[in-house]
């Protein structure tokens, strides 16, 4: 089994390091990672610059390639250059991150890029993060990876779909179990704090809480808070089919 | 009517100068865009960096508002800091941007990514798309825009979900209609072109074509090919919610 791994927190971030011992002893492992952190990137490719690739050792052996992009191009460059003239990997995980995606994070959350560049290339794949960005304790999030990588193999989703795996920031023994779950629709109170640099122009630092997260035990953030492992099933069709009937019945005119 | 303007390809672009233009006479109008050009910066936020917001004047006249940020964070600022005062805005309009925001293209899209914050805020949006990169002609764009801006207030589209526009690059007589689309399941096929450096390091320069696009006229590649403007209802809910079952009868276990 061969097992392409990537994240957004950049190749030396611990939390990779966490998921390739994890599943080290699955398969033939592959690490094509960002070189500098790429949080919050959101899908984004690059397009208007070249990328370098470096091999990046560490404790003095090989330990991947380091891509000077985001998530996304490290799936995209792996695929169609580095390795284009072998087979596809059997799978693909994208993390440990630091921090939730869950609810709309999802949206912003390069570690769930990689995996939907997965998805898009058919690999089966999944994103996995840690639901804190203290003093993270990655035991439990690797071992439920290395759980989930051969059943995601045998158990084919249909195409373009793929999973976003957060773990609760608990000891281990407090987990309260697996949910499968849907994206929450909590949004964030979000506020600039406002301050005034030594040239006196203003500059605005981003902070925000999410609110109103739903009570309901298979929504995403809840599982978080409820302990649980959140597993969710993704895609990246972004049409909203309930909306193609009545958008009909505008009945738009071009004359 | 109170109608935010923003854009990916940043403040300077005459896609948004086209927009303000067709749109000037239905209200109020407010432009909060990139300083710098953006485009597939899909939805990335600014969260390690301060932002900072300059008044941007063109022909001796105030334009708008330049952030040092990516379209998302636009969106965000404007509504939590800038106006945070002020009654939301009526209508948030992305574009319009050079370069079709259709299938894949559009989970790359910051242009989209914009009118994505503004559904998250519960305006009313879209995001308006060009599907060219050379000699732009926007004047059937921006009288679409024109024309579905009061629409949108008008006929309310549920909670959380938006409109992804696209106009085929030909000239206004030919377009053939408007077509409500759904996202094209397409792929790239990808290519890097490698190259060498005088350093002798190698580097990546990705291209690529988009292939297999599907022949059903409702798909919104396809609508551009038959030179019709493409309206897609899209939403930020990635779940796929059709997997939710058959996932439960993996039987995850934890232990």
């Amino acid at each position: 089994m061969k097992i392409l791994l990537t994240n957004d927190d950049g190749i030396h971030a611990p939390g990779l390091a966490a998921l390739v011992e994890a599943v080290a002893g699955l398969g033939e492992i592959t690490v094509v990672a960002p070189e500098a952190e790429m949080s919050a990137v959101g899908h984004a490719i690059t397009l208007t610059d070249p990328l370098k690739v470096k091999e990046y050792n560490k404790n003095g052996k090989f330990f991947g390639y380091a891509v000077d992009g985001t998530p996304a191009d490290c799936v995209k460059i792996a695929a169609w250059a580095l390795f284009k003239d072998q087979p596809a990997p059997d799978l693909l995980i994208s993390g440990i991150n630091l921090g939730a995606n869950t609810g709309i994070n999802t949206i912003y959350s390069g570690t769930v890029s990689a995996a939907t560049e997965g998805a898009i290339l058919g690999i089966p794949s999944f994103a996995v993060s840690l639901a804190t960005f203290k003093n993270p304790d990655f035991s439990a999030a690797a071992e439920f990876a290395r759980y989930l990588a051969p059943l995601m193999i045998k158990q084919k989703l249909p195409a373009g779909v793929y999973l976003n795996v957060n773990v609760p920031a608990v000891p281990r023994s407090q987990i309260k179990g697996i949910q499968i779950t849907r994206q929450s629709k909590a949004n964030y109170r979000e506020e600039y704090h406002v301050r005034t640099d030594p040239r006196n122009n203003k500059y605005y630092w981003l902070t925000g809480e999410k609110i109103n997260i739903e009570k309901e035990e298979d929504v995403d953030d809840r599982a978080i808070l409820d302990n649980k492992i959140s597993v969710m099933p993704i895609h990246y069709d972004l049409t909203h089919y309930q909306s193609l009937d009545s958008m009909r019945q505008w009945d738009l005119q071009w004359k």
